[in-house]
């Protein structure tokens, strides 16, 4: 019934509607100025959705029989998508009918999954509350939309809302943001509050469900296992030649405690996990501001490492539409990963650290490191030797500059500390392959950076995946380029009073070069924006593209020349050969 | 009676030298000219007795009880070094008289280990054949020196032997090396083969050690298990409810077929750890090489990634002095985890793929991805139209340059299929995992490379380790340096009657020091060479701790600035400040 009442509404409003392609064209991903609440939140909606289908027996609302839950699962993972579409597609059309009908739709779906929740608040899945616990999410979402639209009815009311048809260009964002960054004082502080509400609400989005189902799996069936000891687990225990203690009820106090303590350590290892994969949102949101602001200067080099073109492909343009997806995957896939790996480290250090040293007994690590003292004592001093050594009998300073000193002792020393060295190394390897696995583990989650060496960085399917959307992102959304062209348009549109503007930036490039055609302007103002546009161009190689079409062709090649040569890459490969000349 | 004859020689020797100073300095490290092939040779015998000091319960030949095992091995780990250093040190003698008792020496050595081996070549550690196994890279190594020192003997009473008290400097290899590098050809294919043998040595010294432990440990119990397997094998597998069929014959049959193939599968593993290492050794050589060509260019920047300074300093010194010994650790820990890594692999893909395939039956992995194939085909078709998409619909083709078409189309497809992306962006993580794992267990040997991010490479001990050591070499052993103060010191000769010739390079400074002040030479040539030092150093920073301390203070302040102008990262930084503004 729901879902026929969604889809009588749907066409309703598709047949309300003025302009259809502005309902079929949900929201603008390219333009940063449009405020993306809703479309965040009904994003949030649909994961939320995804995580049910994945999990619960019954993937849609409708079947009951789990015996097909496969096909039912890939008509839910379509499925969802289109019934969730109004509530977003009722924000595009701008005018109070849409408002007033997204209002509504979004208190009916607020309504009906709340009362559904109220109504049978248990289920015998997993968790007797988890059915509920898992709906929080969705209902944070849904009831931001159900404020969002009544909030825009409001302002359109009275009027304080901007004609957002145009807002894309005429707005001032671009404008700003290009003074801004002539003037280089950048509002850093804002922006990292703004980078933290945004990670915030989108870890919010995927990592809750995730680690709410990783403590619904985990802990009830803890409790329900340190409730049920019994004096039993003696004999159990027994026959496993395990003695905690002489006294049965000593013994279930003891296991009582342990399970306590793994509980108590898997619900760490999950708020680690939680906070780990925050701080890694923030810290690749700041990253991918910076990565956007070297792109937007032409510093290809610095950001990718090599020299890359950037401009829209077939690739690219496929990882940019999967880009939000993959990152909510790669978020939940680390989250589990490290929940496992952090959790098990915890367990060692309770079970091998903390609890020996409480309790005063079973120090074994202890006992095994104590033992082997002698070994301990070699490698300090052996590293003490060579430290001290190096820094007063092997180096000698003269006149500012370091140079070697006594060579025939040193080669005799490193002859002799050979075997000595080889079990440093031994250490140091151990060293490095905890500092490696650890550090993969906690950036598993980051889209933005590669988990591999430098030289193949490209191998690493996420960080290719990121490289090809930085591409589009940069390639579509230059500030200078939209604050140029919007600015064009404004004075297009107080000479020509302004009946024909249009929204997009390719739309408004087509305009430029109608408008030139047009106009005339002095020689000397022409040369001058010729040699404005060449400095521009020449530093932000990236804006080719987008104009190379209209140029005259003698400009063209004389641009190109001149861009090959700027390159850094370039630069580099000359001082090279200067050098080894 | 063994160790008082070598002392006992040892001494004789220290008496009947002339210089002890060349004695006390076995090898030059830092000398690219001398053939190092002793040094290999006694290293390699070094590494053998560290790796049976860890594994046998008696370390030291004069120990009975293994109760202080520790202790004695502390006591091995310097025992050894000295107990070789003769070995080395009758080489640095340079005369009839020093290779005499090398080859004397190294023949006791040899004699006493094979006729130990010949005599009991069966003990009861861990195989009954291992020690002698164990010893043949031990037998070999002294093989060679027993073969190098009568060689030697034969050149030096031919007289074909060059003068070796002045080989660093004097001989033509940095002149031939300089020469090389102006005409830029170099003998790639010679180099390559010169590589290949020398890591097709250290890789023999280094891991079949460690190969014939992991072989030993494991295979011989697998093989005594596989002959010892009886019809009780079946009651015992009823046991724990595994009917692998009614006939028992035909259950004992199949138990020895898996263990066969356990046994098959662990030593492919072996030998695959074993390859992978010998082919990231060669690549590590060739790298090496180019880091190497690269500095001396003083091309810091792409060998480190960022600016550094390469002079000699105390962590540096440290570094250089263990490197050898930290890549042979490296080596062994890479291979024992690799090993298991590949062997777990392997189990996996013959268990659940080969057998299943082979046999026709348990085909449990192809029936669970068979009856995935729905979600399987969803996901290819939703991979498939967005490629498709992408390059037919939403890319345009205009005048050379490609851009976006249909972006609301395009923004409608991105929303639809969301959850399908969230599902690949899963399978993309699992990739990653795996891609991740893989490449870091495969480079774990590897000094040279670091297995974290490109910003956090310092973080990686080994490479951090690498990357001082690669300062001392470049700033110690740079050709031209070298080639200069050669051919200064062969000039002063011809002058001079060459009298007090010095082997090393910081007495070649020195020499040319006094050597300016007496002669003059015209200022026209004067400022030439001034014109050509500076030109060397500004393309060569490295070069100008070796000789600031003789210069004016003015040429020298001089340089400063200019060598501070010229650094890469400098001129990209100001590329950078040039595009912002």
């Amino acid at each position: 019934m729901l879902i026929l009442a969604v889809l009588a509404r749907r066409t309703k409003l598709g047949n309300k509607h003025t302009g259809l392609s502005g309902l079929l064209s949900p929201v603008n991903f390219l333009d940063h100025t449009q405020h993306k609440g809703l479309a965040v939140a009904v994003f949030g909606v649909l994961l939320c959705k995804l995580w049910g289908l994945v999990i619960s027996p019954n993937p849609l609302p409708f079947t009951t029989d789990s015996q097909d839950k496969q096909n039912w699962m890939i008509l839910g993972v379509f499925y969802y998508p289109a019934l969730y579409y109004p509530l977003l597609a009722c924000g595009t059309l701008h005018n109070k009918v849409g408002y007033v009908l997204g209002s509504l739709l979004s208190w009916t779906h607020f309504g009906v999954l709340v009362w559904q929740k109220i109504d049978c608040p248990k289920t015998p899945l997993i968790h007797k509350h988890y059915s509920l616990f898992s709906s929080l999410p969705q209902i944070a979402c849904l009831a931001f939309l159900s404020f969002q639209y009544p909030l825009l009815l409001f302002k359109g009311l009275k009027g304080t809302e901007k004609n957002n048809a145009t807002e894309d260009l005429s707005s001032s964002y671009y404008k700003e943001y290009v003074k801004k960054v002539l003037k280089k004082k950048f509002a850093a502080l804002l922006q990292c509050c703004v980078c933290l509400l945004a990670s915030l609400r989108l870890h919010h989005g995927t990592s809750q469900p995730v680690g709410l189902l990783l403590i619904m799996i985990v802990v009830p069936s803890l409790q329900t296992a340190r409730l049920g000891v019994n004096e039993d687990i003696a004999n159990v225990l027994a026959g496993f030649k395990i003695m905690l203690s002489p006294d049965k009820q000593e013994v279930v106090r003891i296991v009582v405690y342990y399970i306590w303590c793994v509980e108590v350590s898997y619900i760490s290892a999950m708020t680690l996990s939680g906070l780990v994969n925050l701080a890694m949102l923030m810290r690749s949101m700041v990253l991918h501001r910076s990565n956007l602001k070297g792109l937007y200067r032409g510093d290809i080099y610095n950001v990718y490492n090599c020299q890359r073109s950037i401009r829209a492909s077939r690739p690219a343009l496929v990882c940019w539409m999967g880009y939000t997806s993959f990152s909510a995957a790669h978020i939940c896939i680390g989250m589990i990963v490290q929940t496992m790996v952090f959790f098990l480290c915890l367990l060692i250090v309770i079970f091998l650290i903390i609890i020996p040293v409480l309790h005063r007994q079973n120090l074994i690590l202890f006992q095994i490191l104590w033992s082997m003292w002698p070994f301990w004592l070699m490698i300090i001093l052996a590293v003490l030797i060579q430290h001290i050594t190096a820094r007063f009998c092997f180096i000698k300073k003269i006149g500012g500059t370091k140079d070697l000193n006594n060579r025939g002792n040193l080669f005799l020393l490193t002859y002799l500390l050979f075997p000595v060295n080889v079990l440093i190394g031994v250490l140091l390897a151990l060293w490095r392959i905890i500092i490696t696995a650890l550090f993969n583990i906690v950036h598993m989650g980051r889209m933005d950076i590669s988990l591999l060496n430098r030289n193949v960085e490209a191998f690493d399917p996420a960080y290719r995946c990121y490289a090809h959307y930085l591409k589009i992102e940069v390639n579509q959304s230059h500030p200078v380029m939209k604050a140029f062209c919007g600015m064009l348009l404004q004075s297009m549109g107080q000479e020509n009073n302004a009946t024909q503007r249009s929204r997009d930036a390719e739309e408004g490039i087509q305009l430029v070069q109608q408008e030139k055609k047009h106009h005339k302007v002095s020689s000397a103002k022409r040369a001058h924006g010729h040699w404005q546009l060449l400095y521009t161009l020449v530093n932000n190689p990236s804006l080719v593209s987008t104009r190379k079409h209209f140029q005259h062709q003698t400009t063209e090649s004389f641009l190109n020349g001149s861009l090959k040569r700027s390159t850094k890459e370039r630069s580099i490969k000359e001082a090279e050969a200067a050098g080894s000349n």
